[in-house]
């Protein structure tokens, strides 16, 4: 049983990594059918959602039969709970990609972003993509210094956050409402992005030492 | 050992209860802070979230315990691992309330959200609470009536916060780009708050019925 066990164990965690990548290259063709109004690669984006939320279907559904068939305990338990955890943040990682490429697609053939704060957003989507590339990789390896980058990089993508809400204030912010709403949820959903990514790395660290931060809200 | 069980089922399920009746507090009181620009009010809601959260890691470590100690399969396992779904639900819609709370606070002494778009958040708020409240009597009766009416409210909250984007888009609109900001993002967390009770409605609905509506994304 116990090597059934260790091989569900590596499965879930092969999928997870899985899940990590491909919202890493959600991410990044988000913000290239945003930054570029490329309509053909929303929809590309937005169909490929659906296969990111299959995957976490059936990682929910293998790390529930290993629940009933393995009857696990202790720090094996709490792994198991944690994959459904981190698979639900990954999952919600791929929908607000998504978002992205559905602004893309609904102000095409327009440019959802002002070109004044583009630079401020492709600098957020580009650490956002490293975090979930980070993601990855500390599934991966279990290094605790990629969770501290995670958080590091996520800082930065705060700090930016704060930055064009600072902008959006400026006297000479002229832009239209309605590209002033489409800034704000752009801004809000890069910023959840690397939340996100924050929980899944406080989450292994959790699994890794056994100690909670209770600053993952 | 069955008794025990019986038992924990119990307890957990009058926990996500109780986190629902608390959320829908919060809601009311978070929305009473931010209409009438009350900071003291806002101050408590903030506070209390953290009541939401002790509730959430209280009946997630309950849950964990009942796994490992009664070992539950078939569909008593799948009623505790939704629990978890449900509570982590619950939780993020006490933290949308905070933002709004927090939102009442930034913005103090000025009232954050304009006269003129306040009745359609008012609305919104009121749908919310409902939603909530509904969610408690779902949790406590599953009568799947109740899970209907939610997904009923939830069309509401979505038309209103869509209207909210059309009236920023007419020619009239002449907010601040600031208020524009604080009014999207104030509608976007009523209409997240919404489909957090749905997911929790239909978590219910799946588990009463064992048919899983994949439109619950």
């Amino acid at each position: 049983m116990r090597k059934v066990f260790q091989a569900d164990l590596q499965q879930i965690g092969e999928e997870l990594i899985e899940m990590a990548n491909q919202v890493a290259t959600a991410m990044d063709r988000a913000w290239d059918s945003l930054a570029n109004a490329d309509v053909e690669l929303a929809q590309e984006v937005i169909a490929a959602d659906a296969k990111i939320d299959f995957l976490q279907n059936q990682l929910d559904e293998r790390a529930i039969d290993t629940l009933a068939l393995q009857g696990p305990v202790a720090s094996d338990l709490r792994m198991i709970v944690g994959s459904l955890r981190m698979s639900a943040s990954l999952e919600r990682m791929g929908d607000l990609a998504r978002h992205l490429a559905q602004l893309a697609r609904l102000r095409f053939p327009q440019p959802a972003i002002p070109e004044r704060i583009s630079t401020t957003f492709a600098e957020m989507a580009k650490i956002d993509i490293q975090i979930a590339q980070a993601v990855a990789r500390l599934l991966d390896t279990r290094d605790l210094n990629i969770a501290a980058e995670i958080i590091e990089l996520n800082h930065e993508v705060d700090r930016l956050h704060s930055s064009v809400f600072a902008r959006i204030a400026e006297a000479d912010w002229d832009a239209s409402a309605p590209t002033t709403v489409d800034v704000s949820l752009t801004s809000r959903y890069l910023e959840r992005f690397g939340d996100h990514g924050v929980s899944v790395a406080r989450k292994v660290t959790y699994l890794v030492t056994g100690e909670w931060d209770p600053s993952d809200a």
